[in-house]
C-alpha cells in the first residue's frame, strides 16, 4: 500500500522460510505462555530434531529472536525466554491510524477536542446542557457540611443514605433491590470493569452486541477475554443468532445496554428481553446490564435485571451522562452474596469510591432539582433528535432506526461511503470528531455507519463539513 | 482440627483412590485452563486408556465432577468443562476468619469502624487532622468557577495546569519530569493497579517487600500474578536476598515504597537504592515506586525514580494521605513512550479521572496553604511518634525501628504473642482495629508484629485495651 513497498521488486508474499517457521514456533509458545519469561528454551540440537530442521536453521532463528528481544542468550547456559516487559496496548495498531481497530479513538478525540470544536460523534452532552446552577448550589451546601465527606474515606460499600435513595429510584422503575444489595463505585465504567474482574478469568469468552459501546471491547481486551458478538436489531439482540453463538462459543458473560442501546439508540422489546433470559438460563450465562442512559427514557423499556430479579443479571448505573461527568459515582445491583467479595475487590484495586462525590450526588438527587433538570433535558433531546434526523436525511444519511429517546442516532452513509475515512478527513480538515461505525463493531461490518449525538449536532457547520467530507470520500474512491 | 473430624474414626489421610486421582487430573487441567470452559473432555474410553484405569473408574469420576458442577454432561455428545462462573475472591478464606489470609481485613475494619472507635491499626490520619477550612474554602472557590470542571470531562492525560504544578513539585525533590510525562489517575491505588494491567500478563511473577502494604498482595492476586518477596530491612530491601530471588524467580516487576515504607516506616538508604537499581539493570526488572507518603518526610530520602531518571522505575504519588481522602487524584510519572498507551488503558477501564478533584487539588496546592498544613502535620506526627513509642514500650511492645517521620510504627509483641489473635480479640471486645503483621507478610513470618498509626494511637484507652488483650492471649496460650 505504501510507496516504498510498491517500489520494491520483491515477491508479494514469499513462502515462509525454515528459519521463519522456527521463529514462529518459538514465538507462539512464548506468546501463549507455554514458555514463560525466564524459562530455558530447548537446546539447539533438541529443537532441530523436534522440528526436523538443520541445527544451523535453529541457530539462525535463535539469533534473530535474540536480536528482537524475544529470547536472551546466556553464554555457557543456553537460550532463555526474554524477561523484557511488553506493555499491554488496547489498540491493535498505532493510535490514530485506524479508528476501526482503535477502540478508544472516539473517546480520545472527543476529550482532546477544544470546547469550540464540532463533535457530533462525542458520547456525552455539551457542558452547557448540564445543571450548572444546581451543582454550584450543591457545592456551597457541601462546603458547610460536617467534616467527614470533605476529608475522610466512606464506608466500603458506599454511603448508606445514597444507596437507600438509589434503591427507591430503582424500585420506581420496577427493579426492587434493597440498599444492602447495592454497591457504589467510582463510575459506571469502573463498575463494569470491576464486574469483569470478578467474573472472568483470562481467556474466558464474553458475548457483546454488534454494534456495541467501543469501551466494552477495549475493556475486555484489557481483561484478556475472548469476545464474540451477536447482531443488534431495533428490538434488541438477534435472538436466533444469539442461540447459535451461545451453543458454538459458550460465553460465560454477556455485556449489554438494555435501554437506549449505545450506539443504536434502540430499546429492548419485552419479547426479546424474555427470550434473552430464557437463553441465559439454558446456557448458564451471566449478564451485565449497563443502564447509564436510563434517565433519558420518556417511558421505561423493560429491564433484564427487573425481569430476572437479579438472579443472573447484574445491573450497573451512573449519573455521569445526565448530571455531571465530574460527579464520579456509579452503582452495581447484584445478588446479596456477591456484594461482600465485590466490595473486597474494590478495596483491593481502587480503595474507596469517592465519598465526596457520593455526598454531592445525594444532595443533588435529594433537592428535587434533578427531576426538573431531566424533564427539561428529555424535551430538549427530543427536539434535537427531530432536527438532526431532518438535516442528516437532507444529505442522504439514513437513520437505521428512530430512537424513542436519548441522544444517539445510528445512521448509514449513502453510496457505501467509508465512515472511517470520512472520520479521519473530518478530523484533519475540520477538527470535527465523528464516531465511525467500525469503532463499535466487533465483526467490522459497520463501515458505512456513523453514530451521531443529537445534542452535539445542532451547529449547521457540521452539515456543510459532512457534505464536503462525503464529496471528498466519493471522489477519492472513483 | 475441628471437633467433628476428631470424633470420626477414619484414617487421618486415606490413600487417594483411583476415582479421586482421575478427578484431580481433570480438575487440575480445568483450573490451569488447559481445558477451557465449554471444551469437550476426553471420552471415557480415551481417558481410561491414558490414565491406565478402568472405564468404570472414569465413569464414577465424571459423575462426581458433574455433581460438583466442574463438568457438564450433554447426553449423546459427551462431557464438557462446566461454564458455571466461579467469581474471584481476593481473600483466601471467608472474610474475617483470619486477618493473615485476608488482605483487605485491616482496610475493611478501618472503614467500617465508626468515628468513635479506637483504630490504631488504621492506615490513614484522623479526619480532624486534615485541613478542613482550606477544603471548605476551595469548594466555595470552585463553586464560582467556569463551567467545565463542574460538569464536563477533563483531558485524557489529566488537567495540564495540575500536571505542571506536580512537575515543579517533583523537581524540587530531585525528580525531573516534564508535565508531558505525568498522567493523572483516580487515586494512588488506581495508578498502581493500572500499571499492573499495563505491565503484567496473568501468571507473571512480581517481587514485593516482606512486609509490604497488604493491598499490593490483594491487587496482584486480582491480576493473577505470582508473588515472591524479599525481607525489608531498616535501610530498604535486603539486597543479598533480592539477588537470590531475582536469579531464582526472574520477576518482571518489583512494587515498593521508596520512602516511609508501609508498614515499617523505614526509608531506603542511598547505598541500598543504588544496589537495587544495579540489580534491576542486571535482571531487566521494572520497578513501581509508590510514594504516597512522600510529603510526611522532614528530609527527603533518595528516590529510585530520581536516581534512575525514570528509565526502569515508574513513580506513583497521591495526596489522599496528606490532604483529603475525598480528593481523589493520583499521578504516574514514567517514560514518555508509555504515557500514550497508559492513557488509552485508563480511558478503556476507568474513563476519565476526576476533573473536579483535579481542580480542587490544583486550588489547594496553589493557595500555599498546603505547605503550612504539612509543616504543622509533620511536627504533630513527630510528637505523636514519641508518645506512642513510649506508651508501647511501657507494655513491652518494642519498635522494630524508629522511623524518621511519617505515621507508621512497626512493633514486635512481647512473649511471642500472636498478633492475629490479639487483633481479633481487640475487635470483638473493644471494637478496636489493629493491623496484625501477617496481613503485610507474604511469607507469613510477621505473626508477632503489629503496625501502629501514631496519629490514631493517642487515646489512652488503646493501651488499656492492648494490655487486657495481651493478657488474654497469653492466658489462652498457657
Amino acid at each position: 500500500m505504501t510507496a516504498s513497498a510498491d517500489s520494491l521488486c520483491v515477491p508479494a508474499s514469499p513462502a515462509p522460510t525454515r528459519v521463519a517457521m522456527v521463529m514462529r514456533h518459538v514465538q507462539e509458545r512464548v506468546e501463549s505462555r507455554n514458555l514463560c519469561a525466564g524459562k530455558r528454551l530447548p537446546s539447539i540440537r533438541t529443537l532441530a530434531q523436534t522440528l526436523e530442521v538443520s541445527r544451523s536453521t535453529v541457530v539462525d532463528a535463535y539469533a534473530r529472536l535474540v536480536a528482537e528481544g524475544v529470547i536472551e542468550s546466556r553464554p555457557g547456559s543456553g537460550f532463555y525466554v526474554g524477561t523484557q516487559l511488553t506493555p499491554f496496548s488496547v489498540a491493535e495498531t498505532a493510535p490514530g491510524l485506524d479508528p476501526g481497530s482503535d477502540p478508544v479513538w472516539v473517546t480520545r478525540q472527543s476529550l482532546l477536542a477544544d470546547a469550540a470544536s464540532l463533535k457530533p460523534g462525542c458520547g456525552w452532552l455539551p457542558e452547557t446542557w448540564m445543571p450548572e446552577q444546581d451543582i454550584r448550589r450543591a457545592l456551597r451546601t457541601l462546603s458547610r457540611r460536617p467534616l467527614a465527606p470533605l476529608t475522610g474515606y466512606g464506608t466500603p460499600q458506599g454511603a448508606p443514605a445514597l444507596r437507600q435513595m438509589l434503591s427507591h429510584r430503582l424500585g420506581e422503575r420496577g427493579l426492587h433491590v434493597p440498599a444492602a444489595q447495592l454497591m457504589l463505585t467510582e463510575s459506571g465504567t469502573q463498575a463494569v470493569d470491576l464486574l469483569c474482574r470478578f467474573l472472568l478469568e483470562p481467556g474466558d469468552t464474553v458475548l457483546v452486541d454488534d454494534p456495541c459501546y467501543f469501551s466494552f471491547q477495549a475493556m475486555l481486551r484489557a481483561h484478556r477475554a475472548q469476545t464474540v458478538s451477536v447482531p443488534y436489531t431495533p428490538q434488541g439482540p438477534d435472538v436466533q443468532a444469539m442461540r447459535t453463538v451461545l451453543a458454538a462459543h459458550r460465553p460465560r458473560l454477556y455485556i449489554t445496554n438494555a435501554a437506549l442501546h449505545n450506539p443504536t439508540g434502540a430499546s429492548l422489546s419485552p419479547e426479546v428481553a424474555h427470550q434473552v433470559l430464557v437463553l441465559a438460563q439454558q446456557h448458564n450465562l451471566t449478564i451485565i446490564e449497563d443502564d447509564v442512559f436510563a434517565d433519558f427514557e420518556h417511558h421505561p423499556a423493560p429491564r433484564l435485571a427487573a425481569l430476572d430479579g437479579l438472579q443472573r443479571v447484574i445491573y450497573v448505573g451512573s449519573f455521569s451522562k445526565t448530571l455531571s461527568a465530574s460527579v464520579r459515582v456509579g452503582h452495581i445491583a447484584t445478588r446479596p452474596e456477591w456484594i461482600g467479595p465485590l466490595v473486597d475487590l474494590k478495596l483491593a484495586t481502587a480503595f474507596e469510591s469517592g465519598h465526596f462525590s457520593a455526598e454531592l450526588l445525594h444532595t443533588l438527587l435529594g433537592s428535587g432539582s434533578y427531576q426538573r433538570h431531566m424533564n427539561g433535558l428529555r424535551s430538549r433531546l427530543a427536539d434535537a433528535m427531530g432536527q438532526t434526523m431532518e438535516r442528516l436525511q437532507a444529505l442522504g444519511i439514513r437513520p437505521w432506526h428512530r430512537p424513542r429517546s436519548g441522544m444517539f442516532l445510528w445512521c448509514e452513509l449513502p453510496g457505501a461511503l467509508d465512515a472511517g475515512r470520512l472520520s479521519q478527513y473530518a478530523l484533519q480538515q475540520h477538527q470535527m470528531v465523528l464516531a465511525p461505525g467500525n469503532s463499535f463493531s466487533l465483526s467490522q461490518t459497520a463501515q458505512h455507519f456513523l453514530r451521531f449525538n443529537v445534542a452535539q449536532s445542532l451547529n449547521p457547520a457540521i452539515y456543510s463539513a459532512l457534505e464536503q467530507g462525503m464529496e471528498h470520500c466519493a471522489r477519492q474512491r472513483s
